[in-house]
C-alpha cells in the first residue's frame, strides 16, 4: 500500500488527504503552533501519532479543555521528573489533570516545605527549557514490572489495570481511580519517556498519554500548594504528599487565573463571614448548620421581607408546616425511596418513623387537600420559608452554599394544564427580576429533562414530553441562553433552572421552576371544573433564591462583602471628628434612624483615622463626618466605601440621599 | 368528761365553744345553710361528725373549692343510685369530683344512650327531692368484702386499699387512683348509706367521704355525657361506660357553668380553625403538628412582622440557628438529663447523636461565645422565631394551645448584674404592651420560685435569693396581682409569667422571663469589664407571645373568629347588590388594595343575601355593598360584623376609615 487516505476535520469543514504510509499526525498541521496533539476518530493521540488507513483526524488546541488537559498532565510529568532528581528517594504516586490544574502524588520522608517547591519549580523551569521530547513505548506487564521495580505504586497500578472502572465507591476514590487511568489506561501498558537532545531519557513514567510534542510546548504554570493526600483516596493506605500546580496556554491565561482565584479569596463567602461577623458554624452543632449572628441576621431579615413581599405582590399564599413529619407522607409523595439517602435518619416514636422534611411540597398537598377546590381558585399559589434538613457528605458542605440545613423560598402553584405554560412565564419573570433587585443581572437558563433510559423517572412519555415542551417554549420566549441538561430532571417531571453569573463570572445555579404531574396524581388532588367533573391538577414547583442561605453566600461573593445600601446591616456610620461633635452627630443619626436607616455613631475612643478604617473594613456603605464647620453649617461630609468623599452637605439632603440609596436598591 | 372545748374558724377570726359531749359539727352552724361539710383539723367531715376534745372546726360553704367537690361527690352518689335502679345489672366503678363536675364508672351491657340520660336524670331528682340522709358507716376489710360480693370492683379497690398512693403512673392511671382514693380512703374502710325518710337503706357504696347531710342539699346539677373508660385507665382493664355530670351552688351558677361552656365550645379554635379555613392538623404529618393554611398564615405573617418589628425597636438583634444539634450541645447547657423525656430521639448520624432542638438558649450562647464581648456591648439582645420541637404526650396534645411543634419568640438579654433589674423592667413592660396591642388587657404575674427540698435545682443559694428578689422587685413595681408558685422554676433560675384572662375570664399563662445565671457558667460565657477584667454576664430567657402556635390559639378563642381588621384575614369583603356593580367595586377594591388592605370582591353567582351571610360566617370586619345609587353618587354601604350599617359613604372617606382601623388596631 502506497498512499493513505485521511480525513482532516475541522470545526467546521472536513477534507479528504492523502498521505504517504508513516506520516505523523503533526504533519497535518505544520503550521499550528497552537496544536499540541490529535483526535483520531475520537480518541486523544500525541501528535506523533503515525496516521492510519481512513482515519479521521482532528487538530486538538491548547487552549482547548482537552488542550488544556493535556498541557498539565504533560506538567505534571515534568514536575514529576524535577521532584526525582531533587529527592531521588521520592516514589510515585499519580498525577492527573484536575479543574484548573494538575497534582502528583510522591511518597517522601518529609512533607514538601515552600522553599522546596520553589526549588521544584526552578528546576521544572530548567526541564521546559531543555525542551525534552515526550516520546511514547507501549511495553507489556512483565517488562513494565522489571522497569518500575523500585516504584511500588506504579507496580500496584499495574495490577489495577484491568479493573481501574469499578473500585470507585466515594468521591476522593473516584478522583483517585480516575488519576490512575491517566497512568494506566485501558488497553495494553505504554511508558513516555522524557528525551533529551541527544536521545538520552532523562525521564519515565507508566502512562496512557497523550502528551504535549515536548517540554518547550509549555507555556506557562505555577505550583500552587503541597498537602497530605493518602494513596488512593483511601484513609487505611498511606499519606503520600501531593504537589498541586497549574498549567496554561499562555502567560495572560495563567495571569487571569490567578487573578481570578485572588478574587475569590477575597470574596470567600466563609472569610468574610468571619470578618463582618455574619454568621458562624459552630463545631458543637454539626458540620453544615450555621448560626447566623445581629449583623447576618439584618441581611437575612431584608432578603425575608423582600422575597416574602414580593412573593405576596404576585398572587402567593403564605402557608407554614412543621419541620417534621410521619414517614408515610414522604412515601406517598414518593420521595422516599428516592432520596432516604439524602435525608436523615428518622426518629423513632410512637410506633412511626419521623422525619425531618428534606422538601416542602408533601406538606403543601395536604393544605391544598384540607378542602373542596374549585377551579375559580386556581391559580391556587402556597409559599413558606421552609427549612429542610438534607444529609450532604462531610466532604461536600461548603460554607453557606453547601450546606445541611438551608431555607428554601419555596412556593407550589396548582393549575389547570392550560394555564400552566402562563404561570411558568409569570414564575420565570417574576424571578429573574428577583435576581435583577438583587445584583444579579447576568443570566442563562437549563432545561433538564429525563434520560429515557433510566427508570429513576415516573410518569408516561406523552407527559413528559408535553411537560418539557412547555419549558421550553417559555424558556425560549425569554430570549436568555438556553443549556440543554438531559437527564438532569428530578423524578416528578422536567424543570427550568436559572444560572446567574456573579462579578466574577462564577456561575452558579439558583432558582428552579419544575413541572410536576406526578405528585397531584399521588396525593390525589382534584378540584371541580366548570363542568362540573373532578379534575387533577398541575403543580409547579419554585424556589426563587433556591434556599436563603445559599443565597446569602452567593451575594456575600458576589459583592465581596461591600453589600449595596438596602442590605449593608450598619448603612452609616457617624463619626466625629473630636469628641464635642458627638451629640450633633447623634441627634442626626436619631433622624436617620426614625426614617428607618441602620446608622451607629463611633463615640469610641479611637482616634478618627481609626474609625475611618474601622468602618471601611466593615464595609459600611456611608460614612458621615462632622467637625466643626460642619456642625456650624448643619452639614456632614460624606465618606463611601471608594474613599471619595463629598464635603460640607446640607444634613437634610445627606438624609434624603441615604433614604433614597437605600430605597431604590443602588449600590454605592 | 361533761363537756369539750373546741374552736370554731371563720376566714378572720377564732372563737372557744364549750359543748357537751355527743355535739355534731353542724350544732355549731345552725343558721347557715350554705354550709355542708366541716374541715377538723384540717379534714374534711360529715356535718354529722361527733366533735371531740379541743378539735378546731371550719365550716365548709357549698360554693368554696372543697363544697363543691363535696357537692359533686354527693351527686355522683345520686346517680349511682338511679343507675343501679334504672339498670339493676350496672356494676359499679368509680365516682370522683373532677373539675367543674364528676362522674361515675359503671359496667354495663350496653353503652348509654341520651334517652338513658333523660332517664338517669329524672331518678336523680325523685332521689333529690326525697332527701335521702348521706350516712357513714366504718366497716371492717372482711365485712366490707361481704357486703361487695356482687360488685367485683369495688372488691378490688379494697385489695388496693392500702397501696393507692403508688400505682399511678400516667396521667389517666393518676386519675384513676385518685378517684379510688375517694372511695376507700386511707385509714379504715367505711360505707355510706343513702337512708329514706323511715330510715330504711335505699342504696349503699364504700366511700371515705364525706358527703352533703341530705340528697336535698344539692341545688342544681345536670348529665353531660356519656363515654367509655378503661377501668383504672389502663387499657388492660375491661372498657366500663362512664357518665359525666356536673353540679352548683344554685341554679345561677349551673347556669353560668352552662353558658361558659356553651361559649368555650363557640369559640373552640380547633373547630373555628377548620370553619375559617385557618389550619389543620394532618393525620399524615403527625399529632401536635399544625399546618397553616393561607388565611391562617395572614394572621402568622401579621404577628411575625408585629412582634419582629417590635424587638428591633426595643433593641434586639434578629439571629438564626438551625433546628437540630449534636447531642454535646445539650450536655453542656445541662438540659440532657432534665429533658430528655419531653425532647424527640436522637437521630444517628457519623458517629454522632443529632437531636431536635427543644429550645434555642443553648445556640444563642454560641453566637455570644462566637468572639470577644465587651461591656460595651452589654445589654446584647438576640431574639428569633426558634422553632422547637418536644415530646407532649398523646393525651395532652390540644389544637395549638398544646402542640409538638412550637415557634417561640425567644430572646435572650446578656447583662452584667447591676443591668439585670432594668433589662427586667424593660421586658416586662415589652410583653404588657404587646399582649395589650393584641388586644389582652387584664393580666397578673406568677412569681416560679425554686423548691429549696428539691435537687432539681443548680445554683448557690444566694444566687436564687438574690435572683428571685430582683424579679419579685420588678414584678411588684408593676403594681398587677402577684401570684407566688413555689417549685415551678426552672432548673437554672426563677421566673416571672404573665397570666391573661381572655373575653370570657379564662387565664392563659403567655409571655416568661427567666433569670439564669447557671448557662453563662456551663458555657463559660465572658465579657470585658471597664477595669479589664473578665466577667461573667447573666442572661435573662424572655418569650413574648410564649409560641406563636399557642398564641394564635389563644387569639382565635379570645375574639371567637372575629379578629380586630389588623389580623383579619380578609379585611373587606365587597358586595355588588348587582353584576352591574362589580366593576365599580372592583376599582374601589383596587384602590384599597394599594392601600395595602386586604379585600375580596365577591363577583360569585350567589345572590347578595347570601353573600352577605358568608362574609358574616367568614367574619370579615367590613363589608361594602355597592348599589346603584352608590355608583351614581361615588359611595358605598359599609356593613359590619354586628349587622349594623352605614350607608352612602363616600368611596374616599370608607377607604380613609378601613385603613385607618387597620393602623390603629382597634376592634370594631
Amino acid at each position: 500500500m502506497s498512499e493513505l487516505r485521511v480525513v482532516v476535520a475541522g470545526p467546521e469543514s472536513k477534507a479528504e488527504h492523502t498521505v504517504t504510509p508513516g506520516t505523523k499526525a503533526w504533519e497535518l498541521f505544520p503550521d499550528d503552533p497552537a496544536v499540541i496533539a490529535a483526535r483520531v476518530d475520537g480518541v486523544l493521540k500525541d501528535l506523533s501519532y503515525e496516521l492510519g488507513q481512513g482515519e479521521t483526524v482532528e487538530p486538538v488546541a491548547i487552549g482547548s479543555p482537552d488542550g488544556r488537559d493535556i498541557l498539565r498532565h504533560s506538567t505534571a510529568h515534568v514536575m514529576a521528573q524535577a521532584v526525582q532528581e531533587l529527592f531521588p528517594d521520592a516514589r510515585l504516586g499519580i498525577g492527573p489533570p484536575v479543574t484548573d490544574g494538575f497534582y502528583y502524588d510522591f511518597d517522601v520522608e518529609q512533607p514538601f516545605t515552600p522553599e522546596d517547591l520553589e526549588k521544584i519549580e526552578s528546576r521544572m523551569r530548567k526541564i521546559v527549557k531543555a525542551n525534552q521530547r515526550f516520546s511514547r513505548r507501549p511495553i507489556d506487564d512483565d517488562e513494565a514490572r522489571t522497569e518500575l521495580a523500585h516504584e511500588p505504586y506504579k507496580l500496584e497500578l499495574i495490577g489495577l489495570k484491568s479493573s481501574t472502572g469499578s473500585d470507585g465507591d466515594g468521591a476522593d476514590l473516584d478522583q483517585a481511580a480516575e488519576g490512575a487511568s491517566v497512568e494506566v489506561g485501558a488497553g495494553g501498558l505504554t511508558m513516555y519517556d522524557n528525551l533529551g537532545r541527544s536521545g538520552d531519557v532523562a525521564w519515565t513514567d507508566l502512562c496512557r498519554g497523550p502528551h504535549l510534542p515536548t517540554t518547550k510546548r509549555i507555556p506557562a504554570f505555577k505550583l500552587m500548594r503541597s498537602a497530605a493526600a493518602y494513596w488512593r483516596g483511601n484513609e487505611k493506605n498511606k499519606q503520600l504528599q501531593r504537589i498541586y500546580g497549574t498549567a496554561w496556554e499562555s502567560k495572560e491565561a495563567l495571569d487571569a487565573y490567578l487573578h481570578r482565584l485572588e478574587e475569590a479569596q477575597r470574596r470567600d463567602h466563609r472569610r468574610l463571614g468571619t470578618e463582618l461577623d455574619l454568621f458562624s458554624f459552630p463545631d458543637e452543632i454539626g458540620s453544615g448548620l450555621p448560626v447566623f449572628h445581629p449583623k447576618g441576621g439584618v441581611i437575612k431579615r431584608e432578603m425575608e421581607d423582600y422575597v416574602r413581599r414580593r412573593h405576596i405582590e404576585e398572587g402567593f399564599s403564605y402557608v407554614g408546616s412543621p419541620h417534621i413529619t410521619k414517614s408515610h407522607l414522604f412515601e406517598t409523595s414518593g420521595h422516599l425511596p428516592y432520596y432516604a439517602d439524602t435525608m436523615f435518619p428518622p426518629m423513632e416514636l410512637e410506633n412511626a418513623e419521623y422525619y425531618l422534611k428534606a422538601m416542602n411540597c408533601p406538606m403543601h398537598n395536604l393544605i391544598f387537600r384540607s378542602r373542596g377546590r374549585s377551579y375559580r381558585e386556581l391559580p391556587l399559589r402556597f409559599f413558606e420559608f421552609g427549612t429542610v434538613y438534607r444529609y450532604e457528605k462531610s466532604g461536600v458542605i461548603h460554607g453557606l452554599t453547601r450546606v445541611r440545613g438551608l431555607t428554601q423560598d419555596d412556593s407550589h402553584s396548582y393549575v389547570t394544564p392550560e394555564q400552566a405554560p402562563d404561570e411558568i412565564k409569570h414564575l420565570l419573570s417574576f424571578v429573574l427580576g428577583l435576581l435583577r433587585d438583587f445584583g444579579l443581572d447576568d443570566f442563562y437558563l437549563e432545561l433538564s429533562t429525563r434520560d429515557p433510559d433510566s427508570d429513576k423517572f415516573i410518569g408516561s412519555d406523552e407527559e413528559w414530553e408535553n411537560a418539557t415542551a412547555v419549558l421550553r417554549q417559555v424558556a425560549t420566549e425569554t430570549g436568555l441562553e438556553l443549556v440543554p441538561d438531559p437527564g438532569g430532571a428530578a423524578f416528578y417531571g422536567p424543570k427550568i433552572s436559572v444560572q446567574a453569573r456573579d462579578a466574577i463570572g462564577r456561575t452558579w445555579q439558583m432558582s428552579t421552576i419544575q413541572y410536576d404531574f406526578n405528585q397531584p396524581a399521588r396525593f390525589g388532588l382534584e378540584y371541580v371544573a366548570p363542568d362540573g367533573s373532578r379534575q387533577q391538577p398541575v403543580m409547579i414547583h419554585s424556589a426563587k433564591f433556591g434556599s436563603l442561605e445559599r443565597f446569602f453566600g452567593v451575594l456575600v461573593e458576589h459583592y465581596a462583602g461591600a453589600f449595596p445600601p438596602w442590605l449593608a446591616p450598619v448603612q452609616v456610620t457617624a463619626i466625629p471628628i473630636a469628641e464635642r461633635h458627638v451629640d450633633y452627630l447623634t441627634a442626626v443619626a436619631t433622624r436617620l434612624r426614625a426614617a428607618g436607616i441602620r446608622v451607629e455613631v463611633d463615640d469610641s475612643d479611637d482616634r478618627m483615622q481609626k474609625k475611618i478604617r474601622n468602618a471601611q473594613t466593615q464595609k459600611v456603605p456611608f460614612m458621615l463626618i462632622a467637625g466643626d464647620n460642619d456642625v456650624e453649617a448643619g452639614a456632614v461630609s460624606f465618606r463611601y466605601r471608594s474613599g471619595d468623599q463629598d464635603n460640607g452637605v446640607a444634613a437634610d439632603d445627606a438624609i434624603a440621599r441615604i433614604v433614597d440609596a437605600v430605597a431604590s436598591r443602588v449600590q454605592v
